[in-house]
């Protein structure tokens, strides 16, 4: 234990022991039941004769903060009270100076707890993955037992920046069966597709550099982004994914460094981008040297229509960094994605990723490769498909039941959500303490818009929009979750 | 399957979909014994008529690429010769010029692959962890086994960005047994302590800052900071850590906005900053109001003399961000660190971690919590002394007897390292590949110095330095390696 003694003070050393221990007991860090260190030891490692430690136990106990057991040491008592939160207690000295700017930075003011958990039976069409009751949990825990007990030690080591080659390997074999070429060597693992886009977007780009998004987009970049400092320009979306029409004049106007597109269903909007827009983005990309970043989170989720190619599959080489993840179809707490590109940003990208966090869980990714294989993969994404096909349908089928007329949205072909525009006099932001009290929830639209506001969201030609999320109920859930949705959305109205 | 499809073509839809499969065959994507999607499913994905697939299905055939079997579909067949890489080949075209843009950056330049491994009969000293043999794999095995088994799905979420709480509060706890007062709502989890320090440098610096560190220091750490292209100002440090007396003018003329210091058993040095000076430090930050972040990687491991205290342990309240981590101690692959800070730079750490991972793999965070008590942490912490300090002592006997009297060190008190000074003269950057034929290896000191340079370890007071790891080896081991390590300085002497 290293105790902080200031032989310089006129405080004898042992109340310095004292003080800091009964902190420690009164805090609650020192929990009850913990052994203090045997008075001999303490001396020793504090430099200080038995005694002083002595006497700071016995000012403990008679305190009655501790006891000794015989033969068995100094143990923490019970506490009368709930420990006190100490660090903001009026007795600190006021922050410094770089604390305060810290607390002023704007681009940080979002919310990092997460949100509440909703009442207990409160339905909710929150949230951007999966359904993770889907995930066979108990063979996975089969798997990583394997692997822990093949492995050994060696599971536990860092193991290699770019990612556990075997994985890699599997990587590009479950790519491959998508139609999408990328040798093991251009994959790069990482702590789920979140970090591959943070990766990404500190290599390529500086503080107050421009990034080009579709508007709406995946607000978890819109925050990733905002926390670089970063300029987030937006180009609309219609049914067709990206107004790609509009690109060139914002290219030449905005001249951001990098485009963040989701082509394939969508976050939030679950539209899919047209095959002639795919190949006029890469075109005009390509000639105002911009590169394409692709976030394809959910890219073989479709229900019905026709399959596009990812966009890294029209790449000749190294236009598209291609991002993907094990999250949504699989599992989120696993924390895996990955990206693959060709060329020299593949060095730079690993590099970081090695500054950034040396490795991802080497563990975690060898019981990924012992779970994953194509044939596990396509059957776990048959089976995903079939079931997120029928609650689609179910929701779409509940919206057309239960929500007002003026309410409208786009069937989404695969994915996971639907994106709801409100008629033009609604708020979403306004409907979500109903839905609440309805017993529902969801994510209000404004939260997807580059600049964050609901205002923006209103303004679009959709109206204010909200997006529900199909793949985590039963159908039985949507029904009844639209059908509260319905209720408060009348209650809405008839308070408008 | 998405393969791309361009239906303006000329060439016909089948032959385009036989060159994607045959790209994806011959590259190795689509490994032997791969089922390709039915002809109808593929049909049906692309909008093209079955005869097209069927077509192209057969060419592949008839080039003995794939082969069907009656009743279950068509399967890729083993390939004559070893796939080849594909991207780099000379027919792509040039890489986009971000892409030589991102090639030409000179802070991109360290290698992101990992030292090839040594040969087996080859004892190492270099690396930056301890023993995992030590490590009671098995016991994890099962804690992990009964926390899936507990937990189910739930450990497979998303989970608290800032981490899991009842983890959190372990480590308070572990915290307090040390003498360190820090709540659990004022710890961060992070994917080991690299991505803590990560966080702390890009939220409080933006490029061209600057960053006070101990020269030498820890080579992942500058790694980082020029990664992020900060400007990297050293100190000079001797017997009793950071030179604290030199602190005040650099503050004054370098402005840096962080001071990142390891202020128990120095990575590389293996010193440990006396108490007057810890005072000193955090009174001359204060006065200059910058901020420090304190890597605390080893601190507890300690093998003789008195316990200093954690600089955060002198902290009135936000001075200090303090980092350390499970990995040196436990499981490097685990991947799990810590940061502790009060105020308001810790929702400002929370949201960018947020941001930049979404958060650390919750399957670990419980395993860990579930295997890491006090008691447990601290038995293993006595165990890992005891060991560590034989090995130790082995090293200094063995440096004693086996090399030549113009190399010196400090015996360390603690911590993993020795660090060794050689004779003017000599170079470690030469000493490595003789070294290597005599069958030992080490870290050359070079890459632990701001510059990065040789140079600037040769131009130290020093001389030429080298880092060596004595708690990765046996006593027996550490002798013998020790011994060709004199072998290898004697030949580099007589060379010289």
């Amino acid at each position: 234990m290293r105790i902080p003694l200031d032989r310089q003070s006129t405080l004898p050393l042992y109340r310095q022991i004292e003080t800091a221990l009964r902190q420690g007991i009164l805090s609650g860090g020192l929990s009850p039941d913990t052994r203090l260190p045997a008075t001999r030891q303490l001396a020793r490692d504090l430099g200080v004769n038995r005694i002083t430690v002595e006497t700071a136990y016995a000012e403990l106990e008679a305190d009655g903060l501790i006891a000794s057991r015989v033969g068995s040491g100094s143990y923490v008592l019970p506490a009368c009270s709930p420990p006190p939160r100490p660090p903001d207690s009026p007795a600190c000295p006021p922050w410094p100076a770089w604390q305060q700017a810290v607390h002023a930075r704007s681009e940080l003011a979002g919310p990092p707890l997460p949100a509440p958990a909703p009442a207990p039976q409160t339905i909710s069409f929150a949230g951007g993955t999966g359904d993770s009751r889907l995930f066979p949990a108990d063979d996975f825990r089969k798997v990583m037992q394997a692997v822990m007990r093949r492995d050994g030690a060696a599971a536990l080591e860092y193991g290699d920046p770019r990612g556990y080659a075997p994985l890699r390997g599997t990587i590009a074999r479950v790519l491959a069966s998508q139609g999408l070429q990328a040798h093991p060597d251009n994959i790069l693992i990482t702590a789920g597709s979140q970090a591959a886009l943070a990766l990404v977007a500190q290599l390529l780009l500086k503080p107050g550099d421009g990034i080009l998004v579709e508007s709406p987009t995946y607000s978890g970049a819109l925050d990733l982004f905002r926390a670089l400092r970063l300029r987030v320009v937006g180009i609309p979306i219609d049914e067709r994914g990206m107004q790609v029409e509009a690109l060139e004049s914002l290219l030449a106007r905005q001249q951001p460094g990098l485009i963040y597109t989701i082509p394939n269903f969508h976050n939030p909007t679950g539209t899919c981008l047209s095959s002639q827009r795919r190949r006029q983005l890469m075109a005009v990309a390509d000639r105002y040297g911009v590169p394409i970043l692709e976030d394809d989170f959910v890219g073989d989720l479709r229900y019905e229509g026709r399959a596009q190619p990812a966009l890294k599959a029209l790449d000749p080489g190294g236009r598209v960094i291609y991002v993907s993840t094990f999250s949504k179809m699989l599992m989120p707490g696993l924390r895996v994605g990955f990206l693959a590109v060709e060329g020299p940003v593949y060095a730079g990208l690993a590099g970081l990723k090695r500054a950034s966090d040396l490795a991802t869980s080497n563990l975690i990714q060898r019981a990924l490769e012992a779970y994953v294989t194509v044939g596990r993969y396509q059957a776990h994404l048959r089976r995903s498909c079939q079931i997120y096909h029928k609650r689609r349908d179910a929701m779409l089928r509940a919206i057309r039941r239960h929500l007002p007329a003026g309410v409208r949205c786009d069937p989404p072909q695969g994915g996971l959500f639907v994106w709801l525009r409100l008629p033009a006099s609604l708020s979403a932001g306004q409907l979500l303490p109903l839905a609440a009290e309805e017993g529902v929830t969801f994510d209000p639209g404004g939260r997807f818009f580059p600049d964050g506001a609901a205002g923006e969201c209103a303004a679009s030609p959709w109206g204010d929009c909200l997006r529900l999320n199909f793949a985590v109920q039963t159908p039985e859930a949507i029904d009844e979750g639209i059908r509260r949705l319905g209720q408060a959305l009348r209650r809405l109205a008839a308070r408008t």
